[in-house]
């Protein structure tokens, strides 16, 4: 019995969101019927345009999205638009109400409890009553600091603390990534631009949250720093750079705390020039566990690749607003 | 909202059940409410008497399942008796007609359509038309070697060959597995023993099975090698001695194979001195993954976790015969 092809929208045509696009066009399992982004120079072009291919898809960008729905109904959205639930929250509405599944890179999205709980609870019923799922996921938030730990403690009897640590080298990431991170910047224009909330990563509370769940913790805190890595040296990217005394890039820890002591740890680097990127994942149990990832799991490829990989069990999995703990393993679709 | 007390029968009263029993005594949200045995010398003592435990459990030990279902209905059987599905198949039979799921440390569970494809449909059938839910799982097969690096490819956007080695130091190990992998053998004997199918890891062949269906891959062939580890010292542990010259264990190696490449090679080694034991698993496709679990996941206590842990996610599971790729991430349960 040969599975029907599963049909597509992509909702948001960033990086990601293109990305997206050139994975799913690979996937003899996957169709794209439309694509949408609000963007005025992307809509009403051909999606093949944004990717530079010279031969048409025959999928006209729309910001119309409630009208593609009527002509071209889907079976899932990949949406990848932007990070936070109450921004999103009118966004996946539209396609909730069209029936229709989703799969999103937002990064608040992996646990939305935990930022919007009343947009949460009212995104789970409005799906369950339309008979649809929703889920949040990426490469982190979403697997290395959050589904992975959480998976090793399937093969422990008991668990008392958990420690993840994700070293990257920003200089082999995208532009905004490097931005994002404050690469260039003096400290004090990197402390003001954190106080702001211009900078750093988002979902490390998230996969604080998520964690927590899968635990069943229930945690009296969740708490969150941000401090500049120093250049020792000078750095050149194809974006920037970096003097010695600049920012290189950024050191955040997020803790899950419960009587006082951290449960949770998890430590994001991610900065130009880091040396020894990796994951690791350290469960302080019975057995301890200690893994390490070696290289790190890429960024930008495996979030995209989490995205379109989950889009099957999203489909197959009971309507509401879910969890990466909520389906079952994903793995590479064909 | 309380989730009700989970009802458990222990089925099979070996070292692994009897682990199995003492972890379940651990978890408020589950209740022992029966232990079925075989074993005349186990037959009618007290479950605590096994354990050593000097206050009584008023669980005893009985012969009779079906009459034990009748008295005590249960919400799930942990099954732990022997590695064979032909062996194992009239005792799931009886569990499944009393309408309780199944999660079983049966190493050929793990994937039964690889060694019967007939009783594993049965299974499926049965189940399904009793709404039960029946999980082979375990740390190997059912974790180090299976689940986990098909968990990993979720983050890739192509895999083109898996790869995964496990190196355990059976000094550590109880007397079971020293002897099951040839410790003290001449090399002779150890041939002769694989020959007889006497000796061995049970459960490679079918790690191999459960990445194949995950990466969807159609084998042609599942092959498998057994070649001792040769002592080059003496080796003394509680349960055995190894002269030099003489057998410390075993390397046991599977291959799934597709036009005459392995696209996926396990590579198990367990024997006394093992030098650096851990674990490792490698994606290769993009991004390429390769992940080292430090000192490797110790065995039997995580078989045990493994199946309690799978407990409520074999119950909330639909109804059939499960693989681990069909039940949410597993995590440790409360």
């Amino acid at each position: 019995m040969k599975a029907p092809v599963i049909r597509v929208i992509h909702c948001g045509l960033g990086p990601i969101g293109l990305e997206a696009v050139r994975l799913v066009l690979t996937k003899p399992s996957m169709k794209i019927v439309g694509a949408v982004d609000i963007a005025k120079e992307k809509v009403g072009k051909d999606l093949a345009t944004l990717l530079g291919l010279s031969k048409p898809l025959d999928i006209v960008v729309t910001d119309k999205i409630e009208e593609l729905f009527l002509k071209s109904p889907a079976d899932i959205v990949i949406h990848t638009t932007t990070s936070f639930t109450e921004i999103i929250y009118s966004q996946l509405g539209q396609i909730i109400e069209a029936k229709t599944n989703i799969v999103s890179s937002s990064e608040e999205l992996l646990f939305p409890a935990l930022q919007a709980p009343e947009l949460a609870h009212n995104l789970d019923m409005l799906a369950k009553q339309k008979g649809v799922t929703i889920l949040g996921t990426g490469v982190n938030p979403g697997f290395v600091m959050d589904t992975l730990p959480v998976c090793l403690t399937g093969v422990c009897t008991k668990v008392t603390r958990i420690e993840a640590q994700r070293v990257v080298d920003a200089s082999t990431r995208r532009e905004p990534l490097q931005r994002k991170i404050g690469a260039g910047l003096t400290e004090e224009e990197f402390r003001a631009k954190v106080a702001a909330k211009k900078l750093g990563h988002i979902g490390l509370l998230e996969s604080v949250a998520l964690i927590a769940a899968g635990m069943n913790w229930k945690l009296d805190d969740i708490t969150e720093t941000i401090d500049p890595m120093m250049a020792q040296q000078e750095y050149r990217t194809d974006f920037v750079t970096v003097a010695p005394g600049r920012v290189a890039g950024l050191k955040q820890i997020a803790h899950g705390i419960k009587n006082g002591t951290s449960l949770i740890t998890l430590d994001l680097r991610m900065y130009i020039g880091a040396e020894n990127p990796h994951d690791y994942v350290k469960i302080e149990g019975t057995p301890p566990i200690e893994v390490t990832v070696q290289g790190g799991v890429a960024g930008d490829q495996a979030t995209v690749a989490a995205l379109v990989n989950a889009v099957p069990l999203v489909i197959q999995a009971p309507p509401g607003l879910k969890t990466m703990l909520d389906i079952p393993v994903s793995r590479i679709v064909s």
